[in-house]
C-alpha cells in the first residue's frame, strides 16, 4: 500500500511498499522476513534506517520480550522487531512536519512521550504514565521503539519528530548510533543536579553507558572522573574517554581509592553503570554527605541495601532507563564538537543480514567486542540507484 | 564566671554564672548536676530554655551515644547534655548579633554548619562536611545541640543565630517546641520537589514527624493525603491534622488502597517516616512513574531493596536526618498562620526535674504518649523575680 | 455535519451541528450568529460552554484584535470569536481520550502547546515556539483559544485535554470560570520559584489576577502579603482574600510603607499587576537584594527603567502572559478546599446573548464590576430536555 | 604588632609588620605607603599579593568610590586601597583554617556573605543582605576585598577561606587573577540555568567578561556561541576564545545576524556586557520565547525598555554584580583543563610601584590594552631570601 496523500515524499528517496525486517518468533527465535513500510502519521518521520547499534536490552527483549510486557504479564510479542539504537536518513515526512526535510540524516532517542500525562507535561517524557499505550481503543502516541512498538532491526522505521536529533556530516553512521548512548549518560548526570565543571564524578562498570558516561562527565568539566570495573582492557578505554583515574575492582578496592582520589572528601556523584549485587551501598560508600547516586542498571533480585546509610547522609538517589530531557541533543553537540571520540567503543560491524552473528558477537563478548553495529546497505543502494 | 565584656546582657535577664543541668554518665545514666552556664560567641546567642520535647532519637543518644558518635567509633559521651527540641528565651547576644533581641521567644533548629563547606556553600547546611567539628584544633563552628555539642535538658544553652527561629505571641511553650518536627516533615517535603498543591502524597507511619508532615502536606494543598500506620487512635489524630485518608497496614493492604485512592495512578510523593523493614519497597509501589519517595526514617539492618523497581520506574529517592533549608521557619509560619494544629500530640508535660520520668513515659508510650514536653519553670521564675 | 464516527458521544448529551456564537467583524463589532459545532480532533474534547467570564484581554481582542497578530502584522481576524475565560460540561470525545468523560464538568486553561518544540518539551508550553500555528499547511496543533483559535463566547468549543481541569461538584459554574485567573497568579508565584511559606510578596494593582494573587499567595503561607492599589473597596476585597496589609498608593508612599511593613527588609517578591509606567522601577525598590519580580502586566508604552539598580541589586524578573505549569490544577486544588473565596471578585452576571451589555460592565467599571461572567442557559436547557 | 598567637605562621614565608599598599586620599588620589599587614581572623588566611588585574570598576572606584557607598551617601573612603582581583600565596592561617596550607597558591573570588541571612543561607551570598557590614558595632563579617574591604593593591592581604580557589601549577600567576572574570561568565551562565550544550548563546560587548563569557559557553558545548562588539581586534579574540560567530555592530544588524546564525529561531541565552543604553531590548530582540538574558553591565542612566516586549514573549532576565555560587571554582577547572586560553586578553604587566601608569593603560585602552596585569615582585623575593 503507498503512502496516504497526507505523507510527504521526494522522487530522489522512493519509498517501497515492503521492506525486510527481523522480527520475533518464540523467544530467541528471529527471522529476516517481508514487512509493510510503516507510514508516519501527524508529527511524526519515515526514517530509512542505515546503521543499528546492538545494546545489551536488546539481547534481553529477543529472549524474554520488552521489559514492561514482562512486567505487565503481557504475552511474548511475536512478530516483534526489536532495536532501537539506530540512525539513518529521513525519506517521508507525515502531516505537519517543518522539523526535519527529505535528505536529512538522523539519530534516535528512544522515548517519545503521550504529551498529555503529568510527568510529559513536566517535561519528564521518560516518565510518561501513558508507558505502551500506541495500539487499540486508546491510542496515546507513546512510542518506544524497540521496546514497545517496532524498532530498528529492519529497513524503514516511523519516529516521532521528538526521537530525532540532527546528524552533522563529520560524524560517520557508526558514530551515530552512539549518541543515545552518550544521551543516557548525560541524562544521567543532568538529573544529578548542575554544572559538574570542578566536581568529581565516579563511574561504576566501564560498559558503554559507563564508558561514554565517563567521557560526558570529563567533557562537562568534572574533575576527578574515576572509573572503576573489573577489565583492563575496558578501563584503558575509559581512560581514553576522559578516565582521570581507573580502578581494576579485582585488584583494589574501590571505595577506598575514590577517598584517596578525592583526597578524603568522597566523590560527589556517582553514576552506577554496573548492576553488581552491592553496587548501591558501594556506591553511597564513595560519596560525600549529600552526594547523588545515578543508578543506570541494576542488579536482577533484590539485594541487601543499608538505608540507614542514606538517610544518616542525605543521600540522592534516582534510577533512570534511558535517556531523557533532551539529553540526547546535549550529546550529539558534545559529540560534534569533538569533545571526546564515542567510536572507541565501536568495535565491530555486520550486515543487517547477518544481525544473528552480530548478536552473538554482542552477546558473547566475542574478540573484546563492545558496541557491534549492523548497517543496512541495500535500502541506501536502491534509493542511491533511484537518484 | 561571669559573661565576657563582648557579650550584651540586660538586667531584666540576669543570667547566673551556673546552671542546673542533665548529664550523661555511662550510657542510660543521667543526673542532674550544676554546670557552668555556657557563653555566646560571635553570631551567637544565650537561650534561656523554658520547654523541651522529648524526641525517640534523644532516647538513643542516652541509652548509646551520639548517631556520628557511634558510626564514627568515638567513646560515649560523658557529661555530655542531651535534648534538641527546645525553645526559650533570649538572655545574651555574642558579639555582633542584631537579628534577635534579649526577652524575644524563640524556638530551635538543631543544625548550624559550618558555612564554609560545598554543601554550607549551597545552603544544604545539614550536609554540612565538617559535621561535629566543633571542638579542639580545628574549630569549624559545626553545631547540632543535644548531638554533637550540649543540648537542651538543662537551663541555659547557646544557639548559633541561624538555628533560632521567633516564636509568635500566640504561640504557646509546649506547642513552640514542635516547630522543629513540622519543619522536619517541610523540609521533606521541600526536597521532594516544588509546590504540592493538588498533587498527591502518602506518608507512612503516624509518629510525631509522620503525623506532622500529613499536616504540613494538608498545608501546602497536597490532595489526596493518605497517612498509614498500625494504630487507630494515631490514625484518627492524623486526619484531624488533615489526612484525607487513613490505612491501618493490619486490617488493609495500603499499595492497594493508596492505589485506590488516587484513582488507580498512584501517589506523586511518599514521605517514609515508619522505619519499616519492607517501607522502602512498599513505598516504590505506591508511587506512579516518575514518583519520589523521602526517607525520613529508616530500618537498623539492612533490607532487602528491589533497586531493579525503582530504576524501571524513574523513581527519585533521598534520605534526611531532621531539618534543613530554613524549613523551620516555614513551618512556624504555617503554624502561626493556624493552619493546622500541632498541639494534637502533645500528649503529656513534666518538669524538668522529673526528665527521667518524662523519658519513660516517651520511650513506653505510657498513657499512649506521643510528644512529652518538659518545662523549666525554675530559671524562667528566677528571671521574673529579677524584674 | 455531524460528528465523525470516531468522536464518542452520548445520547444524554446530544451534540447539535450548529450554536450560536459571538463573532468579529470590523474592529468593535460582534455578532451573534449560527456557526458549526466544531469537531474534536485526537486529544481533545468537545465542551459546552456553560459560563465565561470577561478579561481585560478580550477587550482588547474585540478592539484591535489579538495581540500575536498585533505583533505579527495580520489582518484583523474577521469572524473570529473571542473569550477565553470558560467553563462547562464535556459533551464529546476525540480519538483517544480517556481523561474525560462525557458529562463531566470542567474548566480551561488557555495554552495548548505543540508538544514538540524545545519549550514544550521543557514543559514550558506557554512559551511554545509553535505559537499560533493552528491552521494552514504546518498546523502544529497549538490552540490558545479565545486567542489564535476560536474562543468561548459561544455554545460549544473543542479544547485540547492538556486545557482542562475537573471542576469540584463543590464549586459553582461562576467559580470555576475564575480558576484560570487564579492559576495565572499560581503560575506567577511558581516561577518566582519555591515556596512562600513564611516569606513576603507583594501584589501590586488589586485587578482579578492581583487580588487572586493575594489570595493565592496567603494560601502558599506567604507573610505578609501586601497589596497596593488606587481604589480603597478593590483594596478591601483583598484584605477579605487575604492581604495582610493594603496600601492605597494615592495616599501613601508604597515603596516606603512595603519597607515599614517588611520590618525594613523589603519583600522577597513582587507580583506586579498594575502595569503603571513606574511600577518596574518601584517595584525593584520594594525588594531586597536577590528578590523576584514577576510581570503580569505592563505599561502600553517603553518607560525608563532604571538597569543599574537590577544589576546592582541581583534582582531576577520575568514576564509571564497567562498561566502555565499546570498551574490551573494548583489553583484549583486550593479553590475546591475553600483556602479562598474566589467568588469575592465576581461581581456581575448576564446571559450570554447580553454579551455587548456584559462588556460594557466590564469595561467601564460600572456598578464597580470586577468580574463580569456571561451565562449560557440555552445548549443547557436543550440536552436536560433531552435527557 | 606581630600576629597574634592563634594565628599559624611558617618560617619559610615570614610575615612583616608594615607592607606597601596604594590607598586613596582625595577621589583620583592614589599614593603609595607603608600600612600595617592585616591579621586574619577565624576562617580568613593572609595572602601574599603575586600579581593583580585592574578591572574597569577599579577605575571607578578609585574616581568615585565605591559603588554601594556612592549609593550609600556615604563619603568618599579615605585610606582605602582598591583592587579586587589578584591571586597570590598562602601565607599565615586564622585560626581554625584547615583548608588551605601555607604556601598554597590562591586566586580570590570577591565575595564573602556573612553565612547569616537569608540569601546566604540560600547559597546566595553575593546577595548577601549584610553586604558591607564589616566595621563597627555590628561586625557581620561580610567582606567585599577592594569593594567595602581593603583590596589588592598592596603586598598582603586578608580573605575569608569562602574566596580562595587553588591554582594548580600549570597556571602562571598572570592567568590566575583572571579566574574571577572567567567565573564571573560562568556564574551569569549557570544561573541563566542549566546545562547550556548545544543550545544558542550570544554575548553582547567584548569586554573581559564579555571575552571569557564566550570562551566559557563554548567549553559548556553552547553552539553556536555569538559575540558582538564594534572593535574588529576585540572580535578576533573573541573567534580565538571559542565564538563560532562574531558581529560588528557598526556594520551589521546584530539582531537580523543572531537570527540568521540561528536558523530563524533566534537565541536561548544573552550575556548582556556591553552596558549600552538600547543593550536590554536589542537582547530581547535576540532571543526565542522564553528565552533568559544575564545583564552583567548596565548603562548609567535608565534607558526606556520595550517591557511588553519581555511580558509577552516571557523572557527571563537577571542581573549579576560579580561572581557567585562558587562559579570561580569552576572557571578555574576549566582553565586548568585548557578549555580555553584565558591568557589572550592579558596584554599589559607592570610592577606594583607603577600602578598609575597601568591604570592609566587600562582606562584609556593604550596599545589596546584589555587587561592590565599589575605584578609584586618586592614581597615575594623577601620571602624566597628567607628561605
Amino acid at each position: 500500500m503507498p503512502m496516504s496523500e497526507t505523507v510527504t515524499t521526494h522522487s530522489d528517496y522512493p519509498v517501497p511498499e515492503t521492506m525486510k525486517a527481523w522480527v520475533l518468533g518464540d523467544p530467541g527465535e528471529l527471522t529476516f522476513v517481508d514487512k509493510p513500510v510503516p507510514e508516519p502519521k501527524k508529527a511524526e518521520v519515515l526514517v530509512r534506517i542505515d546503521a543499528v547499534a546492538i545494546c545489551a536490552t536488546d539481547l534481553e527483549i529477543i529472549h524474554h520480550g520488552p521489559p514492561a510486557m514482562i512486567e505487565g504479564g503481557l504475552p511474548f510479542n511475536k512478530n516483534f522487531t526489536p532495536g532501537h539504537e539506530y540512525m539513518g536518513t529521513v525519506v517521508a515526512l507525515g502531516p505537519s512536519v517543518d522539523e526535519y526535510r527529505i535528505g536529512e540524516r538522523v539519530t534516535v532517542e528512544i522515548h517519545a512521550g503521550c504529551g498529555q500525562c503529568k510527568r510529559c507535561r513536566e517535561g519528564m517524557y521518560t516518565s510518561c504514565h501513558n508507558y505502551g499505550k500506541n495500539y487499540g481503543d486508546v491510542d496515546k502516541g507513546h512510542r518506544a521503539n524497540g521496546f514497545t512498538t517496532d524498532g530498528g532491526f529492519c529497513e524503514y522505521q516511523v519516529n516521532h519528530v521528538n526521537t530525532l536529533v540532527h546528524v552533522d556530516d563529520t560524524m560517520s553512521d557508526e558514530e551515530a548510533t552512539l549518541v543515545v548512548t552518550a544521551g543516557t549518560a548525560m541524562y544521567g548526570l543532568t538529573e544529578l543536579g548542575g554544572l559538574v565543571a570542578g566536581e568529581s564524578v565516579v563511574v561504576t562498570g566501564p560498559g558503554p553507558i559507563g564508558l561514554l558516561g565517563a567521557a560526558v562527565a570529563k567533557a562537562l568539566g568534572a574533575q576527578p572522573v574515576i572509573l572503576t570495573g573489573t577489565r583492563d582492557n575496558r578501563l584503558e578505554i575509559g581512560s581514553k574517554l576522559g578516565a582521570d583515574h581507573v580502578i581494576n575492582v579485582r585488584n583494589e578496592d574501590a571505595v577506598e581509592k575514590v577517598r584517596e582520589y578525592t583526597g578524603g572528601k568522597g566523590a560527589d556523584y556517582v553514576v552506577e553503570c554496573s548492576g553488581a549485587p552491592n553496587s548501591l551501598n558501594e556506591a553511597a560508600q564513595m560519596l560525600n554527605r549529600g552526594g547523588k547516586i545515578c543508578l543506570a542498571a541494576f542488579p536482577g533480585n533484590s539485594p541487601e541495601v543499608d538505608v540507614a546509610y542514606l538517610v544518616r547522609n542525605n543521600i540522592y538517589l534516582f534510577g533512570i532507563r534511558g535517556e531523557g530531557k533532551t539529553a540526547t541533543h546535549r550529546a550529539e553537540a558534545f559529540m560534534r564538537q569533538k569533545r571526546f571520540d564515542a567510536t572507541l567503543i565501536h568495535t565491530h560491524t555486520f550486515d543487517i543480514a547477518e544481525l544473528p552473528e552480530a548478536l552473538r558477537y554482542a552477546k558473547d563478548r566475542v574478540e573484546d567486542a563492545i558496541k557491534v553495529v549492523v548497517r543496512n546497505k541495500r535500502a541506501q543502494q536502491q534509493q542511491i540507484a533511484a537518484e
